[in-house]
């Protein structure tokens, strides 16, 4: 259980380190500027990212999440968590790394399950930064963190599969380069249970697909990339294009959320530790009732409890990137289900502390807090509830004990 | 402490309650698409608002907030508490019946301290629903909450006063209706601390006034309401415009907090009622791992807790009311202090949960659950943050305690 | 709904806060001087306890608990609140007025229920003060919150009933005083689920009947009172003996469990009023890095905290007495369950809080705070868990939306 | 950072376990009544610890926590960590491994700091199990947990030392077979603030030296361990009874807390870790409203945040002994005061939902979990209340952050 960072690992971390302080937090307000100036009109490539993948790709900065993989960087999910930590502390950039959600699980499964003919067409522009993703999971109408819910449907028709269905939060695909979806859905109602479901690709602009309306987060529309509720009727693409089988969906899932969550939990402790830092220099700057905010007794209470929870949560997210190095996936579920509660209850409460420090610029766009809040709010309910992950622990516990009489 | 409905309380809330069924509730949507109708353009008059107006002005439900004023309906404080909570429920519903703020704070002041011309150049049109207007109290670059620390000076020039400064968080002032500014600034910096501040009549359109930006709270512009941020250049009034007279812009402050923070807590009950009334509904709808959520006992704990919290803060702030009518604002000053903190912190618990149970739709614009959480956050800094309160609270009690010996 | 003390409840108010003045309090060293005295041989009336029940019978305060009565005092619930709340500011004080649990239930229900000849027996010396009493419904060995679940046995046989059980957490059965017992238990386990339940009377020194061990709560024997294991083996008493009839112990269950609940959330608040003055004191009498910890915003922080919870808990408790005189018992269950849940969980937040200000002397003998936080943490549990009366609100709320459509 | 058990904590792991099981755990009981046998007299060494202690000893699990000494296991922080947990599992059993406090301390500023002579004379016996000590810091009329405040008097006379003053809080000076005391004291009021305090041996048994009283925690007297109040007055022992020299106290002090603390948080972890799997039992096996508590969802939130809170508290603790390994105590000092906050914080809440489902078993002393809630409680304020120990983290991370400019 050995959680220092190689020196791999520690030498990606202080370039990565030196190109955010050089290019990324710099242009945080350049960003905004972009995109505020397409006035309403805001489903547009923003040019300040294109730019920055460029300059990361040259500083060899790109494809760092794949683990164990020839293509990208090749870290571990160890070697990965400190620089995906450090993404987490600026909202947008982990685009500029070609590592954000949900490419990276989409590129993972490509790489994992496609065919040789799949991964040419869409893998390849997805690892250069070409085009962008969306994973199609989520209904409106079911409670969708139960996997076997899902009610979309997969038929085959010849040499064909017709999709019918109504996705949500299907995030990304507000965006212009957003080219393929991996779409999960029903292909036999009456098999086995886990074996109902199967994962195919659908390119964005197949007749049938209509992005019916983008979901704020809060009062964000997170433009360009959106969360948006999607329409299938009739959607016919080729055979060729199902994921390693029929009802191997379930099975791709779970492949696919193990990896996804730990980069969830990552970025969020990155965001945590930003928000401390904002938190504890306005604390210096500012003057209540004739002394430093800095000075009082209940600012040293939250500092140090933000302090304490950050760096118990980051230890154990390190446990399961671990894990997931050694034992693989499937041990490590335990580990991972726990951060998954774990990461964004800590946040949160971390993050509003800082808003509160902030008064009113906390709330607005002054800061990247209340942001940041909404985004990592939705960690909560995104890829199966808190309840659903506690359920689970709850059972293992159970089980662990049981089994030791 | 009699805390039960009187019958032209429960005349009233029976009206009201009739109107929000028949006219508010079902016009939700209508605002929000009458909104989204106008684009990137959105600081205009909704419709929807000016027609619902005129309907609660036939009804008799027009400006119900002034205490015991024979404006209005005359109603005591504990009487339009219900009233006020009623409102809550619904975001946007208290302006339909003038009921809103700033502009209820503001009557209150030209009521009790406007000259007769001052009153009928500004206060009739107010109290009609012609125009609306904005208060300018906090400014960006000073704790505010400690009124002494305002740095706007106003200066006397002749038969005119000079005003040089920048305030934020003007709130209503980015609705093109908004004709009248209260603002609060420096007269005198050698006086007495509190003997150095004024308040005085800014109409929107003198020269030297920008509006230069708006503040969105949590992604939400609040349109076209908006919080705006205010330049003040050389502005230029008539000396006729001061309030009650120099120096005594921390009194008239003193005695437009207090209405002002009950208003809010009733309505903040209101909108915690709405979402635990939703979180149940939701809870009974909806089945996962083969149990309704209304079955599990998680949410049995949350439902209770919320039911138990809002009760109690309701109670709390009905005995607020009853206390700044039968002894006067002063006297409850550490019970509005009470409510001040106790009602936010009570109902983001509440939403918050309500948002778990709803997922995806909770953060969305599905539910108004989100929007009601970032608007009730922003109560916890608006007019004293928190620890303001508590700490006055707190050297209450020691006073107490201190003179019982 | 109103809570102002009336002039009769102020009276009686005035009086026994001069009581407690001049004769409780000074004497809690007293108290536990004689108790320390006994040695190991602990379970001994205390003298002090019975002179003081002398002068408070010739003070007039005797026997202020039973609502309506032509017994006692005759105050209505909502008279009597603020009076049990200023008994549950000293820990063994509410017996010096003969109003401790369990007698004050026990002594209602042989108002209530009782025969002439079993009120002759038993609830004149009740009321004298002369003896003692306990009420038996407890089983180690079912989950006792579903009183359908309780398993002693009442056998029918000739003239007698004979009994077989075994009961725990009988309070008071430790008390040489202590003569008799209310006991519940299963005459027809056949029956309809409500009616298969019955209350008997048992005097303590009947034969079969034996204390088996007491006890402790966190450490705390609570003697001479205690809370003991009784076995029941063959007892044997006369049919006479049994309360309003065969099948009916669990409508005389409910009946008693109202007040008694109100009565103990009413002296819990006594005992968090009592942790916040001690608090608040030492907050003001001692130095910390050079500060009074009075100056610290963190205790500002939960001084208000703790004075804005017991103020909405004290409202709430007045609103549920004020029903359960205006409306009975049955229409207020849900007020009485809201505050059972609420005062004992306001109560140990603010004890323990008062706890972290004393340091060691805190949870030493040397203030009342750590028994006040065992006696008040065993209210979590007894007479139904939390879990058991937040699953009750909650489903009463389901109920009322559900009706309302 | 490698936080993996090594092979010869794995093994002594083994081997602690399997005692464990074999010789504690069935003894708990055996404890218990011994000690009740003792009546009120008891002030008494415990016959089944000497036992055995004979048998950890044969065992080879004796001083293990002395770390990298010659004494003992000679583990390192990080070794020893795992053995404390599983030690902490029941509340007496460090003492039969001689690893319990504060003898512990004591022998670590004895093996640091001693003479040859003090060494022989003291360390020898503790080593062997033979006596037992005590540490009288804290005094009862200053917060002592500014070091600085400490007043006790240490007077050169001849060739002796006079020690005048009042401790209290003194672990384990109830104990017969207690024969020496470290005491903190101050030599010279006049020296520079961290120079003016010393630590000298004073053997129990000096003329002068009174325990006065011993002071409960919660209702357990904790005998015959015991927290007393010791009063020394003219108490005279030999110049060479100072350790390291005059004004080296607050060294000597600091040395000594760093290692104690982490103690105490591993042995806390073992206790939470067992109310755990006591609680989870406990769910498995009752039954309420016709369902298993274990099904039940409130619980498996209780069950996973449980989980969740001891393994992030785990690893920090694990960090925070890899550190004192790697990089000493001083660089340490950040990471031992979060796990001295974080430690018992988690463990309370731990113990009080194990509580909670227990209901009446859980407060008794039939299950140990209010014994170690009490315990457990007091580390909160042992060595510096949590508020001492926010202050500092909060200070190092403004620190950090002003070094970065």
């Amino acid at each position: 259980m050995d959680f220092a960072y190689s020196p791999r690992c520690q030498e990606y971390l202080d370039k990565l380190r030196a190109f955010m302080d050089a290019r990324v937090y710099p242009n945080e307000s350049t960003y905004a500027e972009q995109l505020a100036g397409f006035g309403s009109n805001r489903w547009q490539v923003i040019p300040i990212i294109e730019e920055l993948k460029e300059q990361a790709k040259k500083a060899g900065l790109w494809n760092l999440f794949l683990p164990d993989s020839d293509q990208g960087a090749g870290l571990s999910n160890l070697d990965y968590a400190p620089l995906a930590e450090e993404m987490g502390r600026a909202l947008w950039s982990s685009e500029v790394f070609n590592c954000s959600a949900p490419d990276t699980g989409n590129m993972e499964v490509l790489t994992r399950y496609g065919t040789k003919e799949q991964q040419d067409k869409w893998l390849k522009p997805l690892l250069a930064g070409e085009i962008r993703s969306a994973f199609l999971m989520t209904e409106p109408d079911v409670a969708s963190s139960d996997a076997t819910n899902i009610q979309c449907a997969i038929r085959r028709d010849g040499d064909d599969y017709v999709i019918n269905g109504r996705k949500w939060w299907s995030s990304g695909a507000g965006d212009p380069r957003c080219k393929i979806y991996i779409l999960m859905g029903k292909t036999d109602p009456d098999a086995e249970k886990h074996r109902q479901q199967s994962m195919i690709l659908v390119p964005a602009d197949t007749p049938g697909v209509t992005v019916k309306r983008h979901l704020p987060v809060f009062g964000y529309d997170d433009a360009p990339h959106g969360h948006m509720e999607v329409e299938l009727k009739d959607v016919r693409v080729p055979a060729s294009n199902m994921l390693l089988g029929e009802g191997r969906g379930f099975e791709i899932a779970q492949g696919r959320l193990g990896p996804g969550r730990i980069h969830h939990c990552m970025r969020t402790i990155g965001a945590a530790e930003r928000a401390l830092e904002l938190m504890v220099r306005r604390s210096m700057s500012r003057v209540a009732f004739g002394k430093r905010i800095a000075d009082q007794s209940v600012w040293h209470h939250r500092i140090a409890q933000a302090r304490i929870d950050i760096e118990k949560t980051r230890l154990l997210t390190l446990k399961a990137a671990w894990m997931m190095d050694t034992v693989g996936n499937k041990v490590a579920q335990k580990e991972i289900a726990m951060i998954k509660v774990a990461a964004p209850q800590m946040a949160l409460k971390v993050i509003d502390d800082a808003i509160q420090v902030f008064g009113g610029a906390g709330v607005s766009a002054d800061t990247p807090l209340a942001h940041s809040f909404a985004g990592i709010r939705t960690l909560r309910l995104a890829d199966g509830p808190d309840e659903v992950h506690e359920r689970a622990i709850a059972r293992m516990e159970m089980k662990r004990l049981s089994n030791e009489g």
